[in-house]
C-alpha cells in the first residue's frame, strides 16, 4: 500500500505548521511566455507539478524531481516543471482536482487517491491477486488499458500516465501472528482501498491513521497491524521498530502504478516535440522507477533480517479466503457502472492470457532458485 | 537464444541478393550540418543505425524503427536516424565495429554478438540461471552494471545503452523427448553462446546453422532440437511446424537484454538536450519493447496451444545438471581476464541480495495462481 504516504505528507506539513495550503491564484491553462524571436520553437512553458508525497519521498517524490530535471535538460529548457511536495500548493488528496481545473498542468500521485471522484481509478493503480508488474505495463501499453484509463479520466480533463512502479510490495507489519482465519477476526489493522474491504469481509477491523501516526499506534498496541510499502520505504520509515512479524506476499499490491496526471488542455497547447518529450521522459520514469524499486528494496530487505526483523507467510487457507473476497469486492466494483465492468473484463481477460508465460518462466525461474 | 535472427537476417538477405553489403565511405563522425540561423540549437544531425536484424522483425526491428521515429519527433527533426536492416549496409555481426569506426553512430544488437572482440560482452545479455529481467534493469541503472559494460567497451570508443528486453525466454524446440540426463548425449541441438557451452558439456552435440536453415534442418531431423527466443517471435518464424515438443524454462536466458551501441565521438558531439534526448528515449523504448514481448507472447502462446504444440518441462535431474554445468562456464569466462572476474562478482553479488525478494513476492503470486 502507498496511501499512506500522502497522509504523511499532510501528518507532516501538519507538523511543519504547512497545512494551510498556499493554493495560487488559478492559472488555468499552461503559462506560455513567447521568446523575443518569436518563432513556435522559441515558446517557453513553465508548468507547475502537484504531488501527493512528501518532500524527496523516497522512491516517490525523488522519482518526481527526476522527471521534472529530465524534461528540462530534454527540452532545453523550454518546458520547465516547478514539483510540489504535497500540500505546499495543494493538499495531497487534492492533486487531482488540482490538474483537472488547470491550477497545475502535472500531477503526481497514485490513481486509488481518486476513487471518490472516479471509481473506476482503483483499477488502475493495483488490484488484489491481480496483474503483475509486467502484466500491468503490457496491458497499459498494448492490452487497451490506457485507452480505458484516459476514457475514465476524460470527463475531467485529464490525460494520465503511468510514471513509475513499486513492484510487488509486502503483507504488511503485524504484531500478531496469523495462523488461521480466526486470527482475522477482531484484528485492529491500518489498511485502506480494495485490500481493506478484504480483511473487513473477513472480519478484521480496519482503521485509518494519518501515516504519521501509524507508527505510534503500532508501538502501543492501539493496532495489531499495518501495510505500506516494501523493504525500501519501510525500512525508512522505521516500522521495524514497531512491529516483530514482517508479512508476505503483498497479496493486496502484487504491482502498484504511480501516476502522472496532465490537464489535457496544457498538453494539447504543446508544440508536438514537447508533448513527445514528457510521454517519453514519463515512459523512462516508468522503468527508472522500477529499477529504483527492485535494487532498495534487495538492500533494505538485508538489514531488515540483520535487524532481527521475522518473516512470515500467511498460511494458505488465509489467502485461499482473501483470493475469494478479493474477486468478491471486485465484483462489487465492476458491478458499479457500466466503464468499471468494461475495465475489470479487459484486466482479467488479459491475466487470464499472460498467466501461462509466467508459470513456465519467472515461476519455474525463482521456484528453481 | 536472440542470437539466430542475425544469422536468419543473413540468409535472408542471400535469399534477396542483397549480401553483398554497401558499405558507404566511412563518415567517421556525426554528420552534423548547420542550419543558415548559424545558432547552436538549430545544428542539424543525420546518423544512421545500423542494426543486427531483419527488416521489420517482430519485436527487435520494430522496435528500432520507432527508437527513430521518436527521437526525430523528440528532437524537431534536428536528430533524424536512418534504420538499415542487417546486411544492408554492413553485415549482423560487423554491427559493433561499424559503430566502433563510425561507419554509423548507432547501433542496435545484442551484447554477446561481439564476443569475439570483447569477451566480457556476453554478461550483458544473458546469463544462464542468471538475473531476471526487473534484476538486470536494476542492476545495470543502480547496480554498478552499466559502468562496468562501459568499462567493457570504452577501448573501442563505443557507449552502450539497454534498448529493450524480450524478458525470460523459452527452452527451445525439441522433437526429442528429454526425460533423463542420457536423453542429452548425443542431441543433435542448434544454441549457440553460453547455453551451447552448458549443453556440450553434458554431451550434446552443438551445432551452428544459418537462420535460414533451422526450419528444414529440424524438419527433416538433421538436428532434434533448436532454441529460438519465445512465443511471439517463434509462432512467427513457424517452429512449430517442425518440431513437437515446446521445452520450458528458458534456463538458458532468463532474460535477454538488446543493446543500443553509440559512437562515443559522435555522442560527445551532440548538444546536452539532444543527448538526454537520445538516452531518455532509448530508456522508454527498453520498457516499450518488454511489453511488447508480454503482451504478444500471451497472445501466441495460446495460439501454438490451438495449433497442438506440446509443452514441456525439463526434468529437474537435467535442470540441475545444466545448473551446475553453467556456474563452470561462467567460472571460466569469469576467469579469463581481470574485468570478466569484477563483472561476474558483481551479478553474482547482486542476484544473492535481489532473491530474497522475489521469492517472497512474483514467486508466491505465480505459485498461488
Amino acid at each position: 500500500m502507498i496511501r499512506r504516504p500522502l497522509l504523511l505528507a499532510s501528518a507532516l506539513l501538519a507538523a511543519l505548521g504547512l497545512s494551510g495550503c498556499k493554493e495560487e491564484a488559478a492559472t488555468s491553462q499552461a503559462a506560455a511566455t513567447t521568446a523575443a524571436a518569436g518563432s513556435p520553437a522559441a515558446e517557453n512553458f513553465q508548468w507547475k507539478m502537484v504531488t501527493a508525497w512528501p518532500k524527496n519521498y523516497p522512491g516517490l517524490g525523488t522519482s518526481a524531481e527526476r522527471l521534472a530535471e529530465r524534461v528540462k535538460t530534454m527540452s532545453n529548457g523550454r518546458l520547465t516543471i516547478k514539483v510540489y511536495a504535497g500540500g505546499e500548493l495543494v493538499p495531497p488528496l487534492e492533486v487531482f482536482d488540482a490538474v483537472s481545473r488547470g491550477t497545475a498542468e502535472l500531477g503526481h500521485g497514485a490513481a486509488y487517491y481518486w476513487k471518490g471522484k472516479v471509481p473506476a481509478a482503483q483499477f488502475f493503480t493495483a488490484v488484489p491477486f491481480g496483474l503483475s508488474t509486467p502484466e500491468m505495463n503490457a496491458w497499459l501499453s498494448k492490452g487497451g488499458g490506457q485507452a480505458l484509463w484516459e476514457e475514465a479520466y476524460a470527463p475531467h480533463g485529464v490525460k494520465p500516465l503511468a510514471v513509475g512502479n513499486t513492484g510487488m510490495q509486502m503483507g504488511g507489519w503485524y504484531n500478531k501472528e496469523i495462523n488461521s482465519l480466526d486470527d482475522l477476526k477482531g484484528l485492529k489493522i491500518r489498511m485502506p482501498g480494495l485490500g481493506g474491504e478484504v480483511l473487513s469481509k473477513l472480519g478484521a477491523t480496519t482503521v485509518n491513521l494519518p501515516g504519521g501516526e501509524v507508527f505510534t499506534a503500532l508501538q502501543t498496541n492501539a493496532i495489531d497491524a499495518t501495510d505500506w510499502v516494501s523493504p525500501y520505504n519501510d525500512l525508512a520509515f522505521g516500522l521495524h521498530k514497531a512491529a516483530k512479524f514482517y508479512y508476505y506476499p503483498g497479496w493486496q499490491e502484487p504491482q502498484a502504478v504511480l501516476e502522472l496526471l496532465i490537464n489535457q488542455k496544457a498538453f494539447d497547447s504543446l508544440p508536438a516535440d514537447l508533448q513527445a518529450i514528457l510521454t517519453e521522459a514519463t515512459r523512462a520514469a516508468n522503468q527508472d522507477m522500477l529499477d529504483d524499486y527492485v535494487y532498495n528494496n534487495a538492500l533494505a530487505l538485508d538489514q531488515l533480517k540483520q535487524q532481527g526483523t521475522l518473516l512470515k507467510r500467511f498460511p494458505d487457507e488465509v489467502l485461499a479466503a482473501m483470493q475469494h473476497e478479493s474477486t468478491v469486492v471486485l465484483g462489487e466494483l465492476a458491478g458499479q457502472n457500466e466503464l468499471n465492468g468494461r475495465i475489470w473484463a479487459s484486466m482479467q481477460a488479459f491475466q487470464a492470457q499472460a498467466s501461462l508465460m509466467h508459470q513456465l518462466s519467472e515461476k519455474e525461474l525463482y521456484n528453481w532458485r
